[in-house]
C-alpha cells in the first residue's frame, strides 16, 4: 500500500506548487482531477498533447498517479437531470446525458495516455430519495433499466482504453451501499472495467458497514479514499445522520474528517484490504471543515502512514 | 394516555367491522384516515352530511378519534411534483399544489364538524434527497421559501377550524428530523396550528434520538404513533440505514416493527413524554411486513398496554 | 423471595387503608417505617402495648412484616449534626447522637416485640462529600472511628433484642458502594448484627454495579429495596450522575423509578441474589416522580411478579 | 409457531404425569427422548409394538410430538472413544461406533412408526479441542473425512425412513457453529436428510451471533431448541466464556438459563426465523441451575407464548 | 491551540529549573500558581515588585503565561468553613471569606501587572454534598444567594482588573457540572469577568459529557486542562464512580490520568473546542498517581502535540 | 518495562542476525526459544558448555535475556499423549512425560548458567475439551491430581536451579483462564517456583478479561508476552470466538495480532501492570497472518514504546 492525495485540498495552488507540497507532505501518488472544475488542467488541451508535459511534471515532482478522477461530470450520466445540476452542465436531460459519456470517454482517453489504470467517478441517479419506497413503491428498481443502458456503453469504452472505471458509493448515485453496489455489478453482467473507488466515510454515512463491503466486494476495490466521518457528538442526536446544511454549521451532526479523526478504525480497515488482496493506494481526501487544507492533510499523514502495510505478509512460521 | 389504532391495517374491512375489531383488540381511538385511498368515507360525500353517520358509528363502537390523518394528499403541497405522485393526483405541480391544499381545507373542516382538533399529516418535499449538499450545495435552504409559503395559508385555514396540524417528520417530508421540525416552525413564526404527529420509527430512520425530539419540542406534540424500528441483524452491516427495496425482502437491513419488536425503549419514550406534559393518544401504527394485520396490533397491544400512564404523577411524598 | 412494600408510598392512607391496599397490588409483606414521620404508628406508644394491635391489624389484612424501617433517625448516629438535619431532630451533636441512639434502640425493641428480625436504616455521614479528597485528602478516612464508636454500642443492643440492622448503602452515609460496605464491615469486626438492605439503585448512583454487591456481600443482604435508577437521556449529559434540584425538574438527569422502568436488569439481579443464597423479600419503593403513588406500586409488581424466584432451585437432572 | 418442551426437565415423573405436566404448563408439543437414558420408553420395546401406546398416551394427553431427540448415542459415532463416553457405551472405538449408528437406525425407524418427521441428536467429534489448531495444525481438518464415512449411511437410513436429522450445533460436535455446520452439509454433498436443530444457546456459547445462522442456513433449520445462555457477571470476567465446572457453582462465568433470562433478544430470534420461512416448533429446553424443574419451564412459557407468531404474514397493505 | 503545563507537577524544582524543564519537554505556555502553596512565588512579594523578575525569567525560558491559578484560596470564599479548610487558612468563616476574597483580588492584580488575562480557580461551597436533596430537600438552592453575594464583588474587582475569573468545574464546587455551570453564570447575571476553565476530567468525574459542556458553554471557555480521568477496569464495578481514599490505592475505582490514557476522546474535543471558536491553550495537569512527574508529563505531550490544530479552519473548497 | 521480543519471527535468520535484527528494530531484551525447533541452538550442546558462546553473542549485540522458553516440549507433561503430539516426541505417554520432565529440567538448567531466572512455557492438559461437562461431567476435575503429580517435581526441580516457571495460560493448557490459573497455583501449594507468563491475546480468546487476571495474580506475573487479539468483523459473528482452521483463511473470525492491531487497550494494560507492581518485560510476539516478520515487529515496536513506564512512580505532590 501507498499513500496518495486527492488533489481538490490544493486547488488553490498552481499544478507545480500542488505537486510539490504533496510530495513534501509525504504523498506518493495524487489522484489527479480532470473535470471541468480542476484548475491543473482542460482535458481536451491535456488530450491535444498536454497530457505530456503534465505526466513530466508529476513525475519531475517524484509522484505517479493512482487514478484519474471526475465525479462531477459522470454525475450527468443518471442525473438528477433538473437545475440542480446546470452547474455542471446546463441543458436538457439528453444533453446532459451526452455530455457526461463524451467527458467520461474523454477521461478515460487521458488515462490511457498517461498509463493510469483507474478513473474514479460517479454515475448520478435520477431521483436518490427513491430508496425510500415512498409515495412511489417501486421507484429504485425503476431507475436499474437505466443504469444498465446508460451505463454498459460507457465500460465498454473504457474497456477499449484498458481503463477501468472505479465507481465511488456515495448518497445520491445509484450505487450507494453494498447492496446497490452488488446490484450495480449484476446489472451490467458483471462488466470487467467496473470495480470500485471505497470511500469508506460515504459508507458511514449510508450506515453501513465499510468492513462488510470490503469482505464481500473486496475483489473490485480498484481505488481507495482515506476519508473519515464523524457522527457529531452531542448534536447528532438532533442532525440525525441525515443532517442538512452547510458544513461549517457547528451544531451539524455529522461531517466528513480527514482519515484519524472519525468513527472509521483505520488499522482494522487496512486490515480487511490485505485480507481482502487489496495492496493499492490509500488516497486522502481533505474535506474536513474543522482544518485548513494544510493542517488537515497533515494530520491525516500523520495518522496513516505508520499504518500503512508495506510488504506482503509472510506465511505462517510458528 | 390512552392507546389508538391507525385506521390502514384494517382496510380489508368494512368500517363497522374495523372499528368492532378495534374495540376488541382493546384500542379506545382510532386515528381516521380520509385520503382518497380511504375505503372508510369519501371526504367529500361525509362533509355533505355523511360525517353524522360516521361520528355515530365510532361512538357507537365505543371509541373516540384521536386524530384524522391524510398524509397522502399534504404530500402534494411541497411535491416531489413529478409522475411519482401522480398515483396520489395526477397534473401539472400547480394542480397538485392546488389539490393538496384544497383536501387539507375539507379534512379540517370535517375535523371541526367531528369535534376533532388534531390532522395528522404530511406536506411533501420538492426534492428531498437535498438534505445531502452535493450537487447543489444549498438545495435544502432554498426550499424554505416555498414551505413558509404553502404551508401558511394551510394553517390559518386549520386555525380557522379551531384544528391543528400535527406534521409527522418522515423521509422524503421537508422536516424529517428535529432540526428540519425546529426550521419549519421557525419559518411560519411559530404559528399555533403547527405542531407534530410523533412517530418515534420515523426518527430512527432518520438516524436521530427520539428521545431529543421530545425534550426540545414536547410542547409540540399533538399526537403520537406508536410504531417501532429496527435495524435487521446481520442484513443491517449490508443495506445500511438506507436499505432501498420492497418491505419484504428478506435481507433488509431496515424495516419497521410493531411496538416492542424494534430498537425503541416504550418505557423511556413514555417516560420522557409524561416528563415533557404530554398525555394523549398512543396510536398504533402497524406497518410491520413480519405479522398478520391482526397479529400485529395484537401484539403491539400486549406490549403497550401495560406501559400506559393513565393517572397523572403525584407529587413527592418521600 | 416474596414481594413487598415500603409503606410511604401509601402515607396518604389510614394503616388500615394502607394495607388493604398493598394486599389488593398483591403484596405479601410490607416494611413498616417507624420513625417520627410516620403517620401509622407512634414509636413509644406502640412499644407501651399499641404493637398487639398494630400486629393484629397487619395479620388481619393478610400480610406479613418484613422489616421495621428507620432511616431517618438513624441518619443523627453519624450525622451531618449541622442545621440539615434540624427538622429530624434539632439540638446539639450531641443531643442528636443520643437521639439516634435511642431511636434506634426502641425500633430494636418494637421489632423483637413484632417478631421481626430486621430493622433498615441508616447510620449518617459526618461529612459525606469527604469520598472525595479535596481539600482534606484524609477527610474520610478520618471518619471511620467515629462509625466503630457510635455503631458498636447499637449493634450490640440490637443483638440483645435478637434483631439485625440492614444499613442501607446510599449517597451520604458512611457506606455507600462495596468498599465502604466491606469497610463498615471491618470496623465492627463482622459484628454479627450488621448487615445490609440491598437497594440497588442507590448503587447505580454510586456509579457502581449492585450485581458485584452482591456477588461478594451476597451473604449479609438481610433485605433488598425493589427500586429502580434512570440516567435519563438526554439530560443526563448535561447532569452528570450527580444530578441536583428538585426531583420534579423536567431535565433532571437522574432520577429513582418503580422497577422495571430504570437501569437495572431485574432477571440478572434476581438470579444474583438466587444463586448468593438469598432468598428473602423485594420490597417495592416507589419514589418515582413520573407516576401517582399507585400506578407506580401497580407498575412495580407488574414488572417484578413474573420474575420471584418462588421455588428452591432442582440439582441438575441433565 | 407452536411451543413445545424438551422432556428431560420432567424426568421425574411417569410419562403420563410428564405429558400432564406439560399440557398444564401450557406446551402444545413434546421432544421425545429415546435414547437409553431415557426412563420413557426403551427403544426396543417400542419398536416391537410399544410405539402405539405411547403415540396413544400423547394424543390422549393433547399434545403432538415436533421430535424424537437421541443426542446421546449419537455422540458415539465420532467420539470421543475415549473412556469418557464408556457411560454412554462402553467399549472399543468399533464398537462404540457401531452401536450408535444402530440405535441412530432405530430412533430414524421409531419416529416413521410415530409418523415424526425429524430426530434430532449429535453425532460427536473424534477431538473436538482441535478446533485450536495446537499442537496439530491441521487436526480439524483430519476429521473431516471420518465425519461423511459415518454420517452419509446414517442419512441414507434416515432418508429410507422418511425422517430427517436435526443435527445440534454445540461445542464437542464437530459441527458447532454456522462454518462449521455448512462444512458439515459440503461434506455430506448437502444430503436432504440433514438439517439442524437450532440451539442458540449453543451458539452464544462458541461466541457467534445466532441471527447470523438463521439469516444462511434458516432453509436447513428443522426443529429449535428455546434455551438462553447467560455470562454471568461479574464472574463470566474470571471465568471467560469457556467456564469449567459444574453448573451449580456460583461464580461459574457462564451457564445456560431458560429462554427470557439470558443474553438472547427472542423477538429478534423469532423475528428472523419467521423472515428465514421458519414456521416450526421452539421446544423448550430447561437446563437452568437456577430455577426448579418447574418454575423454569413456566419462567420460559411466561417469556415466550406472548412473542410466538402464530399467524402468517400479510402482504403489505400500506 | 497551543500546549501549556499547570506548574504544580514540577513543584519539586526551583522556579527557574521548572521553567526550563517545562520548555524542554515541548511547552509553550505554563499556568502559574499564586496560592500560598506555591513555591515559585510570594503573592506579596510579587506584588511589591517581584513580578518583574518572575515575568521576565519566564519570558527568558522562552515561555508565555496562559493563566495563574489560584484554586486553593479561592475555595475559601463559599467553604466549607470547618475545619477541613484550616490547613488553606484557619479561623472563622467570616475570616476564611475575607482571606479568599483579598487573597483573589491580589492574584487579579499580579494577572494585570503580568498581562495576564485569565485567573484560574475555584469558589468552594458551603456543603458540596447537598447535591442529593436528602435530608435537607433544598439544600443545594439555600446556597445559591451566598454565590451571589459572595462572587458578584470579586467579578467586579477582577474586571476593573481587566483579567477575567476562569471557574474550574469540580466536585466539592458549587459549579461542578453543565447545569450548575449555567445555574452560577444566572446567579452573576451573565457577568463578563466570568468564564470557566474546563477541566474534562472533573467533568467525567461529575458523570457528565465534556462535549455538552463545549457545545452549550463553549463561549465562556477561558482556558483548558488536559487532564484525564480513568474509571479502573475491573475496580470500578466496586469502588463507583465516587471512590474514596488515597489515590495510590490499588484497586481504587477511579483516578486521573495524563491526558491520553483515560477516558476522554482528545480528538473529539478539541474539534469540538475548535468548533466552538476556543483557541487558547490546552494546559497539561499531571495528577496521574501511576506515571513519575516527569514521564506524565512526557506522555501527556506525546499524546496531545500531534493532535493540537494550530492553523485556523479554510473555508470549505469541496 | 522494557521492550523485548520472542524470537520466534526471526528464525528464518541466523542467531546473530536475528539478535543483529531485534537490536536495530529497538528491542533491549529477548526471550530465547530452547526447544528441539529453536534453529539457535541445541540444549544438550549449550549444556555442554555452548551457553557460554551463546550469552557472549546475546550481550555483544546489547541485548539481554527475559526468559527461555520451551511451550513445546513442556507440553507433553499433561498431553495430549496421542499422536496429535508425535511430531513433538513420538512413543508412549510414559516417554512423553518423561522427556518432558527431562527437557524442561534442562531447560532450567540452561536458564541458570545464563542467568535468567524466568523459563516460559506450557505444560499441556490431557483431553482440553472437557472445560465443557459434557459428556463426561467432571472430567475437568478428574484432571487436577495429575497436574499436581507432575508439575510439583518439575517445580522443585526448577526451584533448586534458583528458575521459576512462567506458565502461559492459553487454549489447550490446564491453566487457560484466571480461574484455572488460581486452581493450578492451588494444586502445587502456591509453589514459589510457579508464576505466569501473561499473554493477554490467550485471554481474550479464552473470553476472559486481561485486566482481571493483572489485578488478582498480578504478584504471580513474571513475564509478559506483547500479543493482540482480534475478533475480525464481520467473519466473527460466523465462526465465534472458536474459529477453526488456517490461519490465513481470510474469513476466518479469529486471528492473533501483533500488539496495537487487535482488541487490546495497550494503555490501561500497561497501567494495570504498574499498579499490580510489574516492572519486566513486554515480549513482543509476533503470529500475525496479516504482517511479514519485520514489518510486524516494526509496527509492534512503534506502538509499544511510547506507552512503555520507565520510571517509577512518584508518590503524589498535588
Amino acid at each position: 500500500m501507498r499513500l496518495g492525495v486527492c488533489l481538490q485540498a490544493l486547488y488553490h495552488l498552481s499544478l507545480r506548487d500542488a505537486l510539490s507540497a504533496a510530495r513534501e507532505l509525504g504523498f506518493e501518488l495524487i489522484e489527479l482531477p480532470v473535470d471541468a472544475r480542476s484548475p491543473f488542467l482542460d482535458l481536451d488541451e491535456a488530450l491535444g498533447g498536454g497530457w505530456r508535459r503534465i505526466g513530466q511534471e508529476i513525475r519531475d515532482a517524484g509522484l505517479g498517479i493512482s487514478a484519474l478522477s471526475n465525479h462531477q461530470e459522470g454525475q450527468l450520466l443518471l442525473g438528477p437531470h433538473s437545475s440542480d445540476t446546470d452547474p455542471i452542465h446546463p441543458g436538457s436531460a439528453e444533453e446532459k446525458v451526452r455530455y457526461a459519456t463524451d467527458r467520461l470517454s474523454r477521461t478515460a482517453e487521458l488515462a490511457q495516455r498517461l498509463e493510469v489504470g483507474v478513473v474514479c467517478g460517479f454515475t448520478g441517479c435520477e431521483d436518490w430519495s427513491r430508496w425510500f419506497p415512498w409515495p412511489l413503491s417501486d421507484g429504485y428498481e425503476r431507475m436499474a433499466p437505466g443504469f444498465r443502458e446508460r451505463l454498459l456503453p460507457v465500460l465498454d469504452d473504457f474497456a477499449r482504453h484498458e481503463v477501468r472505471f472505479a465507481h465511488e458509493c456515495h448518497p445520491k448515485q445509484f450505487a450507494y451501499n453494498l447492496e446497490t453496489a452488488k446490484l450495480a455489478l449484476d446489472l451490467v453482467d458483471g462488466h470487467p472495467a467496473l470495480g470500485f473507488n471505497l470511500d469508506p466515510a460515504n459508507l458511514v454515512l449510508s450506515g453501513m458497514d465499510p468492513l462488510a463491503f470490503v469482505a464481500e466486494l473486496g475483489g473490485r476495490i480498484l481505488h481507495v479514499h482515506a476519508k473519515d466521518a464523524e457522527l457529531v457528538a452531542p448534536h447528532a442526536a438532533r442532525s440525525g445522520l441525515l443532517a442538512h446544511g452547510a458544513w461549517t454549521r457547528p451544531d451539524r451532526g455529522f461531517r466528513f474528517r480527514v482519515a484519524g479523526w472519525g468513527y472509521l478504525d483505520w488499522k482494522r480497515l487496512i486490515s480487511a484490504l490485505r485480507t481482502a488482496g487489496y495492496d493499492g493506494v490509500l488516497a486522502v481526501e481533505h474535506e474536513d471543515p474543522t482544518m485548513s487544507r494544510l493542517e488537515g492533510l497533515r494530520k491525516a499523514v500523520t495518522h496513516l502512514e505508520p499504518l500503512l502495510l508495506r510488504e506482503p505478509a509472510d506465511p505462517p512460521w510458528w
